[in-house]
C-alpha cells in the first residue's frame, strides 16, 4: 500500500504512537502487545493493529511489537529525520516561544531563519538565530531554499504573506495566525493550529459537566 | 436532544463555526446559506445542516442562517460567556505566551492566577496578574475556587501537579506538557495540546509531496 493512500486519520495518530513508544523506550520496555499499547493509549487493540497494518504491519502474532523497531519505523514514515528547512515569520511572544520551545530537529524540520517586519527586532537573538527583517525574505529563500514556514503573525497579514512565501517556493505552512489558511492547490499543505478552538472545547466540556451536576 | 448526547466530533467543529461566523459578522454578512458556509469552511452543506440540527437547527428552508443569531447560539452552547475561573501553572516562555496571547474571556474562561515553583518569578507581572509561588496554590484554590487549570510545565511534573490540583477542586485541564494526561474518572476533563504532533503531521505531508514529485 502506498503512503499516499493511507487515511488522514491514521496519519494523525502516528505522532501519538511515536510519542508513546518513545516513552516506553525510555522506561526500558523492549516489547509490547497491541493490548498493552491500547490500554496506554486509550485506543482499542484492533484499532492499533489496523493502523499499523496500513504500513505493512510490524507485529508478530503472540510476540507483540518490538518497541524500538516500531518507533524507528513510524519515525521513518513520518520523516522525523528529514530535516526540511523551515523559516518562522513573526518574532513576537508566540514566535519566540515556538522557536525556542519546539524541537524542530526531532520532528522533521531544521529551523534556519526567523523574520519580523519590525526593524527594532532585527538582530535580536532567539536560540541560535538572529531575527532578520522581512524585506530580506525573498533573497533568503532564493539562497537557502526553505520548503516550509511557521506563521506567527496577526491574521490580517496571514493570507498575503502566505501567497508571497508560496511564490518563493514554500510548500508547507504551520499556521498559528487566527485565520484558516486553505491550500487552493494540491502543491501546498497547511496545518492550522487554533489553540482557541481547543480552549472552547474545554469550556464546553466543563459547562456540560456543571449542567449535569445541577 | 440533550447537550451530552451530541457527538464529540460535532462539538469539535463548533469552535470553527463560531470563528467563521465571527468573520462573516465582521464583514457585514447578515445571512448565509449552508452551501455558502460549506464552501468557506471546506465542509459539505449536508454536514453543516446535520451538525447544526444536533442543537435543534437554526436555519430556515430557502433563507439560510442568520449569521449573528447562529453565532450567538453556538457561543451559548459552547459557553463562551461562562467565565469559568482558570489558573495557569508554569510561567516560562510558553506559559507567558498563553497568558498574554490567549483571549480567555472570549472562550469561556477568566484567568485569575499564574503560578510557578521558581521563587525568582514570584511577583513578576504578566498582563494584569502577578506570578505567585506554587506553595500558595492550595490556599488560593480554597479562597478563589478555580475550576480549570492550564499546565505549561515539563512533563515530569504534569501527573503529580494534576493530581494535586484535582484535590483542590480543579475539574478541567488544558494541558501543554508533553505528556498525555488521562482523566481516570469522568469528573475530570482534559484537552491535551501536542504542538509537536501537528508539526510531525506537516513533515509527513511535505515528505509525501516530495516523494510524489520524484
Amino acid at each position: 500500500m502506498s503512503k499516499n493512500s493511507v487515511s488522514n486519520s491514521v496519519i494523525r495518530r502516528l505522532p501519538r504512537y511515536y510519542r508513546f513508544l518513545g516513552e516506553l523506550e525510555k522506561q526500558g520496555t523492549v516489547r509490547i502487545s497491541s493490548r498493552e499499547l491500547s490500554e496506554k493509549m486509550a485506543l482499542t487493540a484492533s484499532q492499533i493493529r489496523q493502523d499499523l497494518n496500513c504500513f505493512g504491519g510490524f507485529g508478530q502474532q503472540g510476540y507483540g511489537y518490538n518497541v524500538s523497531e516500531l518507533r524507528e519505523k513510524i519515525g521513518e514514515i513520518l520523516g522525523v529525520h528529514s530535516g526540511n528547512p523551515i523559516i518562522l515569520i513573526g518574532a513576537g511572544n508566540l514566535g519566540r516561544t515556538i522557536a525556542t520551545h519546539m524541537s524542530f530537529a526531532e520532528r522533521g524540520f531544521r529551523l534556519i531563519g526567523i523574520f519580523d517586519i519590525d526593524p527594532k527586532l532585527s538582530g535580536v537573538e532567539i536560540g541560535d538565530l538572529k531575527v532578520r527583517n522581512s524585506i530580506e525574505l525573498e533573497r533568503f529563500c532564493i539562497e537557502n531554499s526553505p520548503t516550509a514556514a511557521v506563521l506567527c503573525i496577526p491574521k490580517e497579514a496571514a493570507a498575503e504573506i502566505a501567497k508571497r512565501l508560496q511564490s518563493y517556493g514554500i510548500k508547507a505552512f504551520w499556521n498559528f495566525s487566527h485565520f484558516d489558511l486553505r491550500s487552493e492547490n494540491s502543491d501546498v499543505i497547511v496545518e492550522n493550529v487554533h489553540l482557541g478552538d481547543s480552549l472552547m472545547t474545554l469550556a464546553y466540556g466543563l459547562n456540560s459537566m456543571n449542567d449535569t451536576e445541577k
